[in-house]
């Protein structure tokens, strides 16, 4: 059992690796920004947005629209408006996972007891709620540069293609950056979720040793699928649940790396659900 | 019938006075960051998030929990995990209304027909996936401070308001900014959606005139509530559909006004739902 | 720990006291219809449906519909067409509880495990798939007759008070009969859950003794709330979890009241839900 | 424009074919139970209940369960119990059309304008709230066993095929009765909603004119796929619409057919959702 940043910042310590961007970073980032260009590293949410087959899609239910007018609804003083409702997976599209998304032998993220999480009452320690927003400096790791092109499914990233990758961004990975690995897979079009290009758990220490906050990646669950023989799910086990790093999935960084900037401020905030185990989100890249 | 802002990016533009945030815009308000403190601006999302009548609240379905575990779920390679499912309306907790949420006369901003966002497809256009992610200088016009205390539900906020509190927050509302309009009224809990403190038609007109990119509070409606005479909801008919400015509703600014900084970077991104006619957001101020 | 009808028709059961209909049992119901004449149970079901503070109302989306051709939606071949989805707590406005609705000590009726129903899979045993139609005798036991109005909340319904019912009724309940109780709750307007007119302890004994196989009412838990002091839904725990015996809860009894019949075809069958505890229903009388 | 039944039962009539069910129709329909078997029609309702790609599937969120006391909730008086929340399509599964579901010229059964079915209110006419209970006869045309077996995707079921089904029935279809069809397609497994087997327009009418109440069948639309060149969903606009029939659709069929008896009680009930399009629905066969 490993427990590599349990009590560092504290017995009731729920926000993990976040801890690692104090405001010193935070002011930093901020001064990457340059030319002032805003890049959007989320996905389109649609009925057509892709998804594993444990979780359901997304449905999006429109309540009063144009349609309503049309067909003869009242528009007293004038106005006229629409409305909708959503209904999704919290992980789903470009999502972050809270740190009580993953655990093992029954105890999260700093050794809150996993049985925490109930049915009735979501996530009593670590939800989502905890996190708040992130604003640091961002890493892009372009292993799609790297390598000369989108990586296969079941290509495992390992530490030689980090170390390449943080050459070529200008900018080592440390202590409280937000990571992006580019793996080229959503531009490939997702084909499967049992099969797909990502970090090896070498790689993966890597970062978590470098400490970074937070590690994204392209595709959808950062990790390389499948898993080495006997494991499941091992770098999320040991970075959310022993680092307490958080992992941002189904990052959009093909404009981000046609930008051609390996650093800059990246700004990303959850939706703060009340025990939630994670968020769509919709992060942006400042350069 | 106004088009204020009409054709003035363009015939096909969807993202009104967004564009008045240039790069240039964009890279001063990152140099207000000084001491890389990061502010939540946003509600925490639950059953119990205040709502009104006419829309319904949040529900959050827990998948798969530790109770699973607790009850025999196996841990295939030892893993544990959770997984939730969200459904709330679009305009729900702190959020952003799309161009597309409200009109008058048949027509959205830059005229496009308010029949073309439909129950089947949601808006065609402006829709809230065409806003992208947003980061610009945040001005607090702090009312609380310049009234001496929360406003009373009714109260209307006028330019003189705005006038004494822009002086107070050492920055007059200017192109592209993100004005932020502290009320009082979420510190007071909110009581009533029907009526509220908030802009009076004058004081949003004259935000408009001076080209801001953003208008929120931290009320329902940004607007007062009753509304004048004889008219619906003004401030949305006029800022949304004749000015192209999206406004921000449901912000928590209690600990941005405390935090005693009147201009910041400003950041926040909606999730971006193909359609829809509006997001929850979770902005960040960075000091 | 009582287990009254544990084992009674075999280790693997889970239908309970269903089982008390044979075919025969339907026959004889069957000719009970003397004028043909059929009688809605139900309630309607909107956004206005009452329903307790721990669960959430329905939410009724419309997709398609005659706004989207109003608003200029094609129509192939002429064809148009409207459609809707359905969001509602299993147990909402007149519905049925499957027997893994409640229990105690960690056992559901018949001996299986409470832990079986989880959140990712519903329940292993007993889910309301397993109940299928009823079909059988119905015996109105109107207490608003007996007792000359509708009983105030709080109010216990006892064995004399079903005793002078059946008389009435012209039929005493036994084996295999459907049996709705009439408060008149519905009839005043639901107030609270917290406080209603219901079955006591013994009354809802005597049913099961009488090897009676559903037993509804038209309030909302059967049972008479508050509950007898050291005791929680103890009418659920014995009648469910002990022999058996689903309920049927939030039925609209006034209209069988008034058409004079004690006896007649019952009529109703859940929705067969994989793994789900209980199921909106709309039953009907054949008079 | 064709308006079969219109104003046949009043101006104001949404209930359609559903009027030739009279008292006498119930009653009889009550005689023709022999042996007291009660066979269910329904499909099991599942993530994996099959559905066209216009809609979404089933979605079944558990709250509390058995987990959530493995995991150590209270269980105040020794009480446990578990809970559930459906989400669905209103046409999903087993289930029955509303006469608001289907119509042309903009005009619903009866003239009520299609307009009139919006939104944000749902139906105005001829929701699936005002269909009420049904019982009345039901008649089995097993089209398998005229055939010799379940039909192939895009067979076209004719009148002869009716009538041959009807005299092994030993019932002609007639006033009141339901008409359930059989395929034989749900038994083959359902492999595209582009293509099945079905009724062709004559046949429907053919049932129109002998004036039964509700045509069923065991496939996805009633009405065989693709349709006649230069039509679409022809079956669904006359009986709908112009005759106010209303179509039951999934049905499960095969264990009717073992049973061996043609003509039987039919009974299902709609959930009276206001203003609904549709309704899953779980009617039995009592023989």
């Amino acid at each position: 059992m490993s427990r590599d940043n349990w009590n560092r910042w504290g017995a009731e310590d729920e926000r993990g690796a976040l801890n690692h961007i104090d405001a010193a970073a935070v002011k930093r980032a901020a001064e990457l920004v340059v030319s002032g260009r805003v890049v959007s590293l989320a996905q389109p949410l649609s009925a057509r947005t892709p998804f594993p087959p444990h979780r359901a899609g997304m449905q999006h239910f429109m309540g009063r629209s144009g349609g309503d007018y049309a067909a003869g609804a009242r528009r007293p003083g004038g106005f006229q408006f629409a409305e909708d409702t959503l209904l999704m997976p919290a992980h789903f599209g470009t999502h972050i996972d809270a740190l009580c998304h993953a655990w093992y032998d029954d105890q999260l993220y700093n050794g809150f007891p996993g049985a925490g999480t109930r049915g009735t009452t979501g996530a009593a320690r670590c939800g989502i709620e905890t996190m708040g927003p992130i604003a640091t400096r961002g890493v892009l790791l372009d292993i799609v540069a790297v390598r000369g092109g989108p990586l296969a499914d079941g290509a495992a990233i390992g530490v030689a293609d980090l170390e390449r990758a943080a050459k070529a961004a200008g900018g080592e990975p440390g202590k409280g950056d937000a990571v992006l690995i580019r793996t080229g897979m959503a531009e490939r079009g997702i084909v499967s979720f049992e099969t797909e290009p990502g970090l090896d758990l070498a790689a993966a220490l890597w970062l978590a040793e470098r400490e970074v906050a937070v590690v994204g990646a392209d595709n959808f669950a950062v990790e390389v699928l499948p898993f080495a023989a006997g494991s499941v799910f091992p770098v999320h086990q040991r970075l959310i649940r022993d680092f307490g790093i958080p992992l941002l999935e189904g990052l959009v960084l093909q404009p981000l790396a046609e930008a051609g900037r390996g650093t800059f401020l990246f700004a990303a905030s959850p939706l703060p659900v009340a025990g939630g185990t994670g968020s769509p989100i919709s992060p942006m890249a400042i350069l």
